[in-house]
């Protein structure tokens, strides 16, 4: 199976080149697009979207991920192994955080074909063909290179960010939700929120946070938007009052 | 094949997590997306709207539909058998209509599976392990429910009311308009509207109904947005006046 | 492999009943949705948007065409043979400038079938079934048709106008941009565009015009809309500025 996690919408044909890409080379291969709104031109915050995505695809995975601002520039394209799975994307940090909770084993650079290739569409041109390569068996063909080196080898397990605005204006944040207390507040710009199980039972008229399908710490706001109340989007820094697990105050403060 | 109708849309990673766990468990079985705009936490409107939509899938086909704002409450989880399909979604109406059409014979519960579940994503976590497996020919493993004790058991055939309104504004009703005299006309909100075989032939600046490509009376205007200018939308009540088959007017008014 | 371009959006339920009829006919037949936004109404930019589209689908691809406002009217629905490949779809140029590119061979109508057709939406009730036989192997069962009767048979190589813009406002003209000079100027409505190599380089505050993943000249503005700043849409023409090869000025002037 081949996974897409893109930020090129559903508009325009980018997806769909690619995935003709995919199907043309690797016709018996299902291909799954996870998510085509990652945050866009953000390979911060779209890697950690995507690490709390990856758990139920199976050993044999190629997760095809591009969320690319640095195409046409220096930046490296990859292929990653982990320990059942593999990754094909640019080197700025997008695919780092779910890897590792793979188990990242090792790296390699993917070489440029030789035919010709746009300077604005690796995903298409370059990464699509790598990863149709990896689903058929092949090894891959670039230069090894040391975990240490890649983009994002320094970032932190947990983001205690925003890290997505869904389209309802509700905050996904990158916090893990599953050994917070309900008793713990969540702090927005000064804005202190406090815990509901479920939307049905959050008060009205004010925001609140809740532990989100992916698991993961998010405000909102009944029938209205948590983003535009609040004033905040992607990147805006989320501090936990009392009850925090793992040491997150003194990591992210 | 597994059928999906659903109203998360096509933002956030939510059709394509769900669609990951069929491919994860059932590699082999073709996933179409039917719809992913089914009116928004209206299991009525979107049942009603689904109803006109199975006609085309084959013998083995399993609908998978999640339209389910009580997900986290007491509702049941179904399976539904028909004469060649099954149905697995929220006891909640949603599939009834539909399901009668194509021959209802059984229903039974889906049991909660032992490892953890979202309160929030049951379309993840319980709804497509339940369809991949129905998929793969495994039978139902939850308790037999009587017929008469779901939930829309008592809904009508035929829904008056607008039931989905689409990008450009048009009104679909539940309406089958197969045996409508052209003559008849449709009354919205006290606006009487006239018949058009086809968009080309109906006046400019009034709205006019004509027989959709689901089969359905839809009201439109050219070039303009009919819910807009009569200022309605899903649920608005829908009266036929002389050429009405079926007795619909008596029944629905 | 089948492949679809339609204007139909992500809304509504079309995308999906069209899937549905080739997965129910054609179930070990891969489906890809190339685009789903192709200029609505438009086959004449719409065409040229394909032509640009077609090249990584290998031989043995049906593409499926449904850009058709005349759907309901007596124009023909065709069947086109290239070299390698199968195109259904409306007799109104939507297919002609990629089929020839392609290798245009021969044509057929589509004859229409017994059961009852919707008189609005032939993509699903009319275009798929023939694309699925096609996939499968069968035979053109229509009436031949001479290659210069159809529609867009007299259309020029090149369309030298805007023929598509994107979300971002960035406006794709149908002039391929291979041979032409950074020197090349760019002229829409009276205002003149110098080149950028990529939106990184392009000054701020002016647009610019690049050759994008298409192969095309897209004239662009960084962080904001250049189909607002420079008030143009689809159609519009576009008139290059010395450098430009083959004679264009000429021709399109």
């Amino acid at each position: 199976m081949i996974v897409t996690y893109t930020d090129f919408g559903w508009e325009g044909p980018y997806i769909g080149q690619m995935e003709g890409v995919l199907r043309a080379r690797a016709p018996q291969v299902p291909v799954v697009h996870l998510q085509k709104d990652a945050p866009a031109w953000n390979p911060r915050a779209s890697a950690y979207v995507l690490r709390h995505l990856v758990d139920p695809f199976p050993a044999g995975t190629v997760f095809l991920c591009v969320v690319d601002p640095g195409v046409g520039t220096a930046r490296r394209p990859l292929i990653l192994k982990t320990r059942e799975a593999w990754w094909v994307g640019p080197d700025n940090g997008l695919m780092l955080p779910a890897a590792r909770v793979r188990g990242l084993c090792a790296a390699w650079t993917v070489p440029f074909p030789q035919d010709v290739l746009s300077v604005s569409f690796h995903g298409r041109d370059l990464f699509a063909p790598a990863a149709a390569a990896l689903a058929l068996g092949e090894a891959p063909a670039g230069e090894s290179i040391p975990l240490e080196d890649l983009v994002g080898a320094d970032w932190p397990d947990v983001c205690s960010e925003v890290i997505y605005v869904d389209g309802y204006g509700n905050l996904v944040t990158g916090i893990p939700g599953a050994d917070l207390l309900p008793s713990s507040q969540v702090c927005l710009y000064g804005t202190r929120v406090a815990h509901a199980r479920v939307f049905g039972e959050a008060p009205s008229g004010e925001p609140f946070w809740y532990v989100n399908s992916m698991g993961l710490v998010e405000v909102a706001l009944r029938c209205d938007s948590a983003a535009r109340y609040l004033g905040v989007g992607i990147g805006a820094g989320v501090v936990l009052e009392n009850g925090s697990p793992c040491g997150l105050d003194e990591r992210e403060e």
